[in-house]
């Protein structure tokens, strides 16, 4: 059977027809409309688009996954809020795409579905219990237990990004001070390396960015590093000190089968998940006998959205 | 139906016939014998002797459940290391007791055991996602999800107190530094109190104390604090801050509907919670939009063990 998976985004939203292998066999989008209501309706115009351009009609599907950011009520299909999009504020999205569409439909926070669709279909599918950070302007946190979203309380937890890391440490957006986000995420890294460049005018980052800190992202240090220079190393290093403790704290909480890691940094592959490991076992709970977490980049890429939502229905 | 809920401690074992309400109708004990082969042959003597005292026979009860410190393999029923029991490595603890014992037996960490009691039959029984922490010489984390006891990859998860609240911070017992039980165990807030009555030497608390250091313990600041003295309220507010740090981090990880503090400091009950929650509105994540955790103080107390232990068989 196939599923819909829908990525609902600030900018766009994507639908994919999945099938049972996980893959995407159809695939389109709409640009994210201003109200709720025209939203709506651009879902049941492209789910009888996804169909009728299929041959299916929606008896022919298990479901419709959806992923949405901001906090929701999974249970009751609410949309509590979306930080991003205008008039989300209490939207009953699954009883009102019920109205029209007469299957089963399920929503998650996008962060939770990325992680589901990495353990269901991707990376981490050999494994039941997972923890996942996406690595993007914050933190995203998703828990996977026996091969299903822990939603947490009221829909609301998984929210890895503000555990602290540091206790008064960096002010952070959600009113607390020295979240995880503030140290691992990419709107950290790239504030670490620009500090650490205006602190060294002659490290070879200068040159990676043509000279201009605007071009700086979360690449400029790991590619610079990669080539010896010692700024850049520097920034690394610290960086994977940070993100190893955030490792380490979820491996203390959750002993998770899988860690994965996924966001843009993902690209950087066994570069960064070498250096991980090698971080973790050094401070592992009861170092040598503390069970084994295998540190994983994500797979599923800019499809995770629509293939992890499909995976809600799984 | 009745369960026998053993309680193994490093100084004795504990036994207690419960029944369907979590009531303990019947008690025994006996000291900790030095090897596993002794501590078994005290079990089979001792569940004869609750049986047979209450006019049961084993099929007359749901089964046994066991809480051990240590680390299990609590799918196999193993006892994979003892820390304060010599000769318990990899002993199969399940597996030798069903020689004689035909009925279910289920072993479980003593922290887990614990949280578990709580939310079936004690302070939080009106809810079902609940996270605990114990909190004596270190600190025991207990999760409990849909009622059951969430152990983690390989039965080991839920150390709570090794999640890091100060990256770099006091070394811990553990390998790592700044682990949350540096910070709020009984052992820390005792470090503290003491630091702060060396450097004010006119505290009240030293009068509390018989002017003798050796009888700090965890009441004295709290106590103290109760009547007025600046220095041991200095204490607790800062012990309060790094408690509520902590439980901010677990709110934004599960997003509990209720949280339980077990172990000595329990004994402050409001005086504590209050505090706790005080601290928590003012910076939960979202602030006014998170959805409430409740904060609770353990009701078990001594018998937490027994009653958690019988609690697995639910």
């Amino acid at each position: 059977m196939f599923s819909i998976g829908i990525d609902v985004g600030g900018m766009s939203i994507k639908f994919g027809l999945v099938n049972d292998r996980g893959e995407i066999v159809y695939k389109t989008s709409v640009k994210t409309a201003n109200s709720p209501e025209q939203v709506i309706l651009d879902i049941f115009d492209k789910v009888d688009n996804v169909l009728s351009t299929n041959s299916l009609t929606i008896n022919d599907i298990d479901g419709i996954g959806i992923g949405c950011p901001g906090a929701l009520d999974v249970v009751n299909g609410v949309v509590v809020h979306l930080p991003n999009i205008p008039g989300w504020t209490d939207i009953p999205l699954v009883q009102l795409l019920k109205k029209r569409l007469n299957t089963q439909i399920k929503i998650s926070n996008d962060a939770n579905v990325a992680a589901l669709g990495e353990v269901v279909y991707g990376c981490a599918k050999n494994y039941n219990l997972a923890v996942m950070f996406t690595i993007g302007t914050g933190v995203g946190g998703g828990i996977i237990i026996d091969k299903k979203v822990f939603e947490g309380g009221y829909s609301r937890g998984a929210e890895l990004g503000h555990a602290t890391l540091i206790m008064n440490g960096e002010p952070c957006t959600c009113g607390r001070r020295g979240c995880i986000e503030q140290y691992i995420s990419a709107t950290a890294l790239i504030k670490q390396t620009k500090t650490a460049m205006l602190n060294d005018k002659s490290s070879a980052m200068w040159k990676f960015v043509n000279g201009d800190l605007e071009n700086v992202d979360g690449r400029t240090a790991f590619e610079c590093s990669k080539n010896g220079d010692l700024t850049a190393i520097k920034v690394v290093d610290e960086y994977i000190a940070y993100f190893g403790e955030s490792l380490l704290n979820m491996f203390n909480i959750f002993r998770p089968e899988a860690f994965i890691i996924g966001g843009g940094l993902s690209a950087q592959g066994e570069y960064l998940t070498n250096k991980l490991k090698n971080y973790c076992e050094k401070f592992d709970y009861g170092y040598k006998n503390a069970p084994r977490t295998d540190i994983l980049t994500a797979t599923l890429g800019n499809d995770a959205g629509i293939i992890g939502a499909a995976a809600l229905l799984k």
